[in-house]
């Protein structure tokens, strides 16, 4: 490979020669050879707004010429559009500010800005300066985390409560279809009164309208933008209005409506944010653990399961024994879920780490918020249209069990009793006959008493 | 001790004579040896809130008669008094609906009903049954987790927030108190830019204020009651308008706004609401370990630490160093944040292992609720009055690690720029000397540049 | 109430008359009024031994009259008989070092001492002193640790491991006594091939075989004795021979082996061997879990579930649906497992802020260390006792689920192809028939061959 | 793209034309478009190392004829000189079970072997057949989990020890290095009497000693392979002798010593092995974040930190803050800690998923687990490296905290007693003064007797 001398305040690096990245970022590659996760593309996107909504508020506060602006926003234009993408090698196991990502950044705009403008890499002076022009009005103190609101925000958004909504919204359909399936009810896993197969996915239904709640009730906290607090959240080196202007510009180049954080300290040295946005989604991962638990074992069979519904056929099931049919996306969506608590553990331990006026746990936090983001968004979307959507029930079995449960016999407590039917239901499991029979043998009610108070259909509540 | 005979639906069983409990109570006393962490007295005074409401309720549909209600209501009045505190002596570590302590519930009003009605516990017959009447258009699966909702929002809103609150104003007293007091900031755990005392703290109250907004933010959900839905959800066996009418008499016996679950299938089956409000004190938990952590490391020394604020001195702190005086109540707090991010990872657990109708970790998931309610506003508020309250600057340290300072360089990035001024602040650090002799000695600028630029309480923004 | 005054280095304090402790136990009483959970009361026995030992090994090496380690033997040996239980009433959530539950210990012994020596509480001299002579040769920051360790080795090696062990010992008696019971695999919940019930039982041994092993590989760490190292590792104030000589005595009077920690530096700042020791009781309620959910689910029913074996029913399981039997210690087991979760995480948080000499959380530590190993002792013993040991299988339900399966079909890959098998598995599950029906009518073997062929019992490999 | 059409049980697939993938994989990919996670390449390598095993056993046992074993084991060394890398595309969240990437495998061998034996992809009928042939005698269930095994072990023994074991040993040599580096210990982050800076890192090594013997423990499990459990565990299908004989072929293809699981259920259906090793790596990670913390502490600074030992300056610390530098590898180690108890705990909920013969959660625990291995083991090296090895005592300010200390006061216990000693701290403390100036003024003892008694040298027991 060829290379380039880079400089930096501490002196000189070797860069590859086609690459826009300058000395910092060089350092860190070789400084942090460790796991080889790379900085999401979503924070190296939310730095590309952030870039360019700083250059044009620095333009209009009159700290940063024009064609400075200009052609710092150009390149990070051509970074959101992707075109820069190779440009940002650092992994997430550096520096727990994220300096080193600030500082790519800046440098890959500084350095492709220069070319843009008709200089070459190899000269010695660039024109645009990666911290004094990049990097203007912004510490990595305030730059980095206002990138993990853009980035975690954006996605939240776009991505994850859509799709949450997508699978709740088939739920809910499945719901009304289901609405007037009576079938036996289960609690500590055994046999209870019935409810209809729509009363239980209604649940699930409820489950996730709270659990979007619970994460929409984290947006306003994840939208307070850190920029405009520089290096220790004073504000220092940046001009007055400039935290208000940048966040409204950023709100406009990013699509979403962020705002300036009214304490700047509490932005850089703790990120309660992001641990309060992981709660909420760690929340959703244990709602749709339940959920599709459920189905998992609603499903099973085909013959010596429960096999009350019937989830699509999407691949053959096993290696070794044909024909076999299995739960696959219930299996991704809960390792989904395994993960996205483990995703939580690892931020509630970055957040609790803060000192003073840093949090440097920043990368860890960012990486895994995302991960957990992307992950309930992407396997709600899965499994909704190659599982959920496709659910139905196994009518035939219903019927039997519904037939067959001993639980039926709680309608008969407001008429005889709670004693009185427990002698019925445990003679009748223990001999093994129907409830009638052991009704009538107790000589405790007559057959028609029993045809009138002991009806599935009229044990389920009034229907929404 | 002396023992009675008592009867379920599974036989007869001794009980202590003097016990107002009857079999089911004894039965889960002798088959759960484990632990002996009692049901905490916050879910009993809830369930008799809630037996009394029922009671009311039934009598006002016209399921129960007025003299039962009464009797019933009266007893319920006794245990909120405490005095039959003695009477339930169920652990946490037992069945997973909690059935066994609504039986508790149960068998105790009844019986004591019966006796105050004039009864004796040896009577074959009670004048009041602890399923037909006391337990009336309920199920266990009903009442526990509406108990839990009970007791769980109001330990929250009258006990955890206001102490969280109370620690949260006298930091902000502090806060304005400290608002002139400039000190160094540390980023990295290393000398940074300055800041005022007063910002410091201010980062604290909006840490707070955040925390506090979130645990509000999950109480819409947990004042969701499942009562009503008595076995599975349907409300099988409980009289028309039982569910909004039980609500509100519960509301009005609590003191609390609570209101009927909308959907009682999500109510029994799963405890997300639990699992957020648990979220919401983990994520307390993580903000207050970072306070508790600056203030450990602020005030550390007395003669080799940062030592920058003072902290009372409540106990001798060693017992073999003489004159040691420590942060025991951060110690304190900190603990609480560990053990309160342990609750919330029992809670999660519990929470995502519903199954179909019922989540049966009902127990455990309170259990670890109110032990994380309580202890966050126990710790706070032992934490503000012992300690919070009592802090101070240190002055003359504040005011020599000020002036020792070398990134007060950082005022000189737009004057000289930021390598200009890294040379500065690498010369001064390496030969130990002051900025300004080494900025005079590197001529970059004048002694009355100097002057003019690099002003400490210059460098902390403007002060709200 | 009535008092008398008592002093410390920091001035004097008000402490019941009736009561041993002096003012450092009282200040910490009236600082920390947290949550209300007592230190626990092995490690206040812990203590006993420790202080007894210590006595007669300063006694030993010439530092304490024999007088006096008379008298501070005798009181710890009354500790132990636990006639002093009401004088150590100090929280859990107090400083860090348990600094205060040293002194407590150090001021009862002390003065329970003074007055067994003939004086009263009242004197203003004291012929024992709790610093000079209770905790001579120790400090907290070497005492806490030992007490951790001892207190946590003797519950783990005299409950925890037994109690597994014995669970252990009857799920292998079942595993011999259902070794020939043949019936459906299940894996992804799906039909799979057949096994014997004993062979699934067996797979629950080694899952505890493995956890028992895992526990006592962290036994050996476990036994390293923090006492000799003082204050901060080194042993200041300690005689020669003092750690290895206290340590012998604390494995006589313990009746375990305890050793001298060959790195005292690591005994104080670290607790890495609780936090081992936690996380093999974790993987054990892993473990535990997954057993504890497969009896749950192999019992489900009665009717409507898998119902492949039947567990004891020992109390009524509704109180509302007469007649319900559930697994109840199935749910206080999984209960317990979700519950040493949360412990292991609050350990883990505890663990890993120790700050250069001393690690801080110790009281947090080993709060949920000795609750993980009493409930994982405990559960384990009741759900021996009340469910394990009665489980029997359910032959009817498992002879027809068994010749119902599809997945016998696996048996003739060898044969036909997996293609092939796949083709009759399909066949038979769309259309509802046997397995010999679609073979048959696919022509792909004969009926004699079907019978060579698929037959269950041969699938099950050689049973051991 | 081109495309070509492939087959399997459930019917025709189109896959990328160049692609040696067959029909499930792409069903596979098509399915479970979730996170791009790849599945990790140690666990294709493991697979290969797997396959080659089988096949060559199954020739030995006489059921593939040579030329297939040949044809198999020479496609699995292509996969491990990593020349197929590229066709492995299959994410982690599919299946629980991992048979898509076994079946990923199969195909992918099956067909490259085909065209090594001169056929082309597009025959109908391949040479080779992925189920019959490549999957002989084995499963899923019994691979994917053997794959996990070999993939962990080699990568826990050959990366994950040997780089904490390189940490240790530079630990090592700077607590021997510093042997005699008298400093102000600290406990609750006060100061306290004195110890050698070799004695802290000593506390270090031993810690990782621990921590590796710890990890050590759990290979022994972790060397246990499933492979000859075949679906369930019984060994449906495989022949007599196979599972022993695969064991010492996969022994000798890894380079590491593995033995057959002596019980096949245990090894499907739970992943106990693979919490018992991430519950070590995390003890790791709690050991590891204590260590860091101290070092991050001892190196604040420059000027109002602790500063008491010097780091390597690696990299510009700030876009900001000209010349500072940052603990940025104790950052990155602290953040890989964060992550791997959250894998640990993403594992955790996965290894307690398992149901009845097969936990599904296979991907996500090694997922996790190889990250955790990874991580901590770069993270060590480059933590190492980069920073351990460099560490210095910064002499200056060593000496000054040691004569500032108030705690060498201890060292006159024994000759004052403690309340007279503590006199003579806190009278200095509040004063400002020397403790020779409070001792002389308090009349405690003589000019002479200070200079005795008061030796930082001699508080620091026996240096070994």
């Amino acid at each position: 490979m060829e290379y380039r001398i880079e400089k930096d305040t501490m002196g000189e690096v070797k860069v590859p020669a086609d690459k826009y990245w300058g000395a910092q970022t060089q350092r860190s590659k070789e400084n942090f050879t460790i796991g080889g996760h790379l900085m999401p593309v979503e924070i190296i996107q939310a730095f590309a707004i952030l870039k360019k909504a700083a250059a044009r508020t620095n333009q209009e506060l009159g700290v940063l010429p024009a064609e400075k602006a200009d052609i710092i926003a150009q390149v990070c234009d051509e970074i959101l559009a992707g075109k820069l993408d190779d440009q940002f090698p650092l992994v997430v196991w550096q520096t727990g500010s994220g300096t080193q990502s600030n500082m790519n950044v800046n440098e890959v705009v500084a350095n492709r800005a220069h070319v843009l403008l008709g200089g070459k890499l190899l000269d010695d002076k660039k024109k645009i300066h990666p911290n004094d022009d990049v990097n203007k009005s912004q510490s990595s103190n305030d730059t980095f985390p206002t990138a993990m609101s853009i980035a975690a925000y954006k996605l939240v958004v776009e991505h994850t409560i859509p799709m949450v909504q997508k699978l709740r919204n088939t739920l809910q359909q499945k719901s009304e279809a289901f609405k007037e399936v009576v079938k036996i009810g289960r609690t500590h896993f055994m046999d209870a009164t019935p409810l209809t197969l729509g009363q239980e996915f209604s649940g699930y239904v409820a489950q996730l309208d709270h659990g979007i709640k619970a994460l929409q009730n984290t947006l306003a906290h994840l939208s307070e933008l850190a920029l405009g607090g520089t290096a220790v959240g004073t504000g220092l080196n940046a001009p007055k209005g400039y935290a208000e202007l940048v966040a409204k510009k950023i709100s406009e180049f990013a699509g979403h409506s962020f705002k300036t954080a009214p304490n700047k300290f509490e932005s850089l040295a703790a990120h309660d944010a992001a641990v309060a946005t992981s709660g909420a989604l760690k929340g959703l991962a244990v709602s749709l653990m339940k959920i599709a638990n459920d189905i998992r074992m609603l499903s099973s069979g085909p013959r010596s399961g429960i096999a009350e519904i019937l989830i699509p056929e999407n691949e053959p099931g096993s290696s070794i024994m044909p024909g076999k049919v299995n739960p696959t996306q219930v299996e991704a969506l809960t390792m989904v879920c395994a993960q996205v608590i483990g995703n939580d553990a690892a931020i509630t331990i970055g957040g609790m780490n803060g000192h003073f006026e840093l949090n440097v746990f920043k990368p860890v936090i960012i990486f895994n918020l995302l991960m957990a983001a992307r992950l309930i968004g992407d396997a709600c979307d899965s499994f909704d249209k190659n599982c959920a959507i496709g659910i139905d029930p196994n009518y035939p079995v219903i019927e039997k069990n519904l037939e067959n449960s001993l639980m039926l016999v709680t309608a008969l407590n407001p008429h005889i009793g709670y004693e009185n039917a427990a002698k019925i239901a445990k003679k009748a499991h223990k001999e093994g006959t129907s409830l009638r029979q052991a009704a009538l043998s107790l000589n405790l009610l007559t057959n028609e008493q029993f045809d009138q108070w002991v009806i599935a259909k009229d044990m389920i509540g009034e229907l929404k």
